[in-house]
């Protein structure tokens, strides 16, 4: 004879599955990221926007990159380097394609939300900013973590670390 | 003997094509788009954010739309069809090749800012919606205003119109 679960038993499973799927990206991350102890802004849905961005296969993504009124006041005005309490937020999303317009592509799944937040004291080693990157609200392990500043150092370093310019 | 324009007459076409390069897209439109009356909207710039999207060859381009607080909340329920004063804006700019990080693209020169108003009495007869496209901040022609709403019309006319949906 077959175990039959108790309705409530199911009921819970299949709420807890559907509350995974949902989860907006935009929740909440309850613990900071490795190596900076970042966290996921509240509010960081309703920034002004600074700059989309497009990235290639494998990832395949559409971005956009929100800025707190720190942020877009020190690239509206040119000012570098980003002064103590500028946060950056970097928004992910599968590219795919629309269904409604052929030559467009649209945001699909989101994939990761990913945060810079300057502080010169605070992250002094790394050119004053702390790396979050958050993959369904929780942060990414700290493999990823370690490799955020050397690229930006590497890449970015004449305009303080920052990829994003303002879009005209 | 070859014509030699005076010093000021040359300052005078310099300054000028100059301005009309660099001039900004979002530079608010004296005239309002035809058929429509539409103008670009102050401080559209700062509006939420609601989506990006990327338009293939030959335009190849990256875009955002953004919406004014009656369009944020309207989307955000999903309430259709959107109320009379939402109004959305759609920036868009050829997408180029990232100098800095080869897997990305990103935005380059301002192309158009589209505009669409929500008023379901004054555009009864296009669904409600009033559109505006801008180039260098200038209405584009007539030509191109009437084909607004048929496309809308064809392929989203379940969604009150609007092909951007919220991205998560």
């Amino acid at each position: 004879m077959n175990w039959t679960p108790p309705k409530l038993f199911l009921t819970a499973i299949t709420s807890t599955a559907v509350a995974m799927a949902t989860a907006p990206v935009s929740a909440h991350a309850e613990a900071g990221s490795p190596i900076y102890g970042i966290t996921i802004p509240d509010g960081y849905r309703q920034w002004e926007m600074i700059a989309p961005a497009e990235e290639a296969a494998p990832l395949n993504e559409l971005r956009v990159v929100l800025g707190n009124p720190i942020a877009i006041k020190a690239i509206r005005n040119s000012t570098l380097p980003f002064p103590d309490g500028t946060i950056l937020a970097k928004l992910a999303w599968k590219r795919v394609p629309s269904p409604e317009f052929a030559p467009a592509s649209i945001p699909g799944t989101a994939t990761t939300v990913q945060i810079m937040v300057k502080n010169l004291k605070k992250y002094a080693a790394t050119g004053g900013w702390g790396f979050g990157r958050f993959i369904n609200g929780k942060p990414a392990d700290e493999a990823q973590h370690q490799s955020c500043f050397a690229c930006h150092q590497a890449l970015v370093k004449n305009h303080d670390y920052v990829f994003t310019r303002l879009a005209p």
